[in-house]
């Protein structure tokens, strides 16, 4: 099963959910693959992979190109075996791959036909999407046909939505085998103002309760991040953070309950 | 004199340096407008036009897009008077123009034709650009022909500039006439350890000393931005924030010498 954790307004948590998403898959006992999507780099950089976003002599824009050096069949060989979850890392040089996916022919389906002809087997796979509603994006969308959507509790949410769920439609139309559904919702940086509350109200009668999830605390989620893990791998006594030991744990149950719905959907 | 504030990467500061430096050709006297062509709306948001960014009832998409309910002709309807400068907000719809733009004729001279056609008048127009390399990236960089680019003092930064000005050559090979200028590199967050010292020594060589400013501190600039304002019309005082009024101080003049410099590339 793949999970598009994608949005197109940056800075909503997009990142870190697919971090802790694929820490708390794994720390379920699947084999989880991390697809770094977005030419940023923000979950490679995170997670410590640096040299590959800058160095790397393969990246997803070789794969994914027609021009590119390798073919369709490679996206094995981008592959970086990680503690946690393997993933295939950004790498500075995709920033011209979304201009050449425009033009490109079947370039919005090129994600999906790259990890349809994956060798390596997976459970899971997190797709980390850019901030924008280009062909990058849209091959996200396509590839997983799931969508999790992290957001902040605040009220351009309802606009950001809306022009997402405008892209869904549109991308369902064009592909007529194509159904994209919604995973969950993630509520990052919920506040106990009124505005929040309205939020999650919101979230919550448009989706249903059992598809809202909410995030109450970042400081440990940073720290875990920091130390290049997840919530998951992150141990606050060693990380010199011992008081982020309960914020961590409630964390821990936040994302496993998220993994938990994932493996349900999977399941149905 | 129109001014390209942009770099593909994200996180580097573009949108705190248009609103300085936009901030700072108002305090020398200048009729500035500050576009915001970013769909995130980072400076938008930033100067306090939330209402304009998820409700304004026009915006560069209706203006830019054949589609739209205007004309190219009345960009001067989306300008909104502010107290330092004018701006043209960016509004949530906006996430839709960039793919609007790809398919266009003469979609990445959409912003050029429209400011050309801008019936207010302004000494300085400064573009705050999104990060990455699409259609609106193109067109503020066409639509300016001078760009200043912002960036962190890290080892990615050379990788960064090497992508943009491929993308320059590119756009000079298309469009005959046009030559785009550096006007300054604004190197944000520079520490004191080597890597920092690497990579002014590096910018110094590749652009000459006249061209490289930076910019050592940040706490008082998003003191300021949380303000509303650059850090011109930003007193500290008023702000709860004395203890700012030294670096304050010190970001005037460092914003100070760039528009300077803006200003003595538009008399040669």
């Amino acid at each position: 099963m793949r999970i598009d954790v994608g949005m197109q307004k940056g800075g909503v948590g997009k990142t870190t959910t697919s971090i802790n998403l694929a820490g708390a898959l794994a720390d379920r006992g699947h084999d989880v693959l991390a697809v770094d999507a977005d030419p940023q780099g923000g979950l490679t950089l995170k997670l410590g992979y640096r040299e590959q976003y800058r160095e790397g002599e393969y990246a997803l824009y070789d794969v994914l190109s027609e021009m590119g050096r390798l073919s369709l069949d490679d996206l094995d060989d981008l592959i970086v075996s990680g503690d946690e979850f393997d993933i295939v890392p950004s790498h500075i040089r995709n920033f011209r791959l979304e201009k050449h996916l425009y033009s490109e022919a079947r370039g919005v389906e090129a994600l999906k036909i790259a990890l349809d002809r994956l060798t390596a087997e997976y459970d899971y796979v997190v797709i980390d999407s850019p901030p924008n509603l280009g062909p990058l994006a849209d091959g996200a969308l396509l590839a997983a046909e799931n969508v999790l959507f992290p957001s902040n509790a605040n009220t351009i949410a309802k606009d950001s939505l809306e022009i997402l769920f405008d892209e869904i439609d549109t991308l369902e139309d064009k592909f007529d085998d194509v159904q994209i559904s919604t995973v969950a919702a993630v509520l990052n940086e919920v506040g106990q103002d009124g505005v929040s509350n309205e939020m999650r109200t919101w979230f919550v009668e448009t989706f249903g309760e059992e598809y809202v999830f909410e995030i109450p605390d970042w400081a440990a989620v940073e720290h875990a991040i920091e130390y290049r893990t997840s919530v998951f791998a992150y141990n606050p006594d060693d990380a010199g953070y011992p008081w982020d030991a309960d914020k961590t744990d409630q964390l821990r149950t936040k994302y496993n309950a998220i993994a938990a719905q994932v493996e349900s959907l999977n399941n149905d």
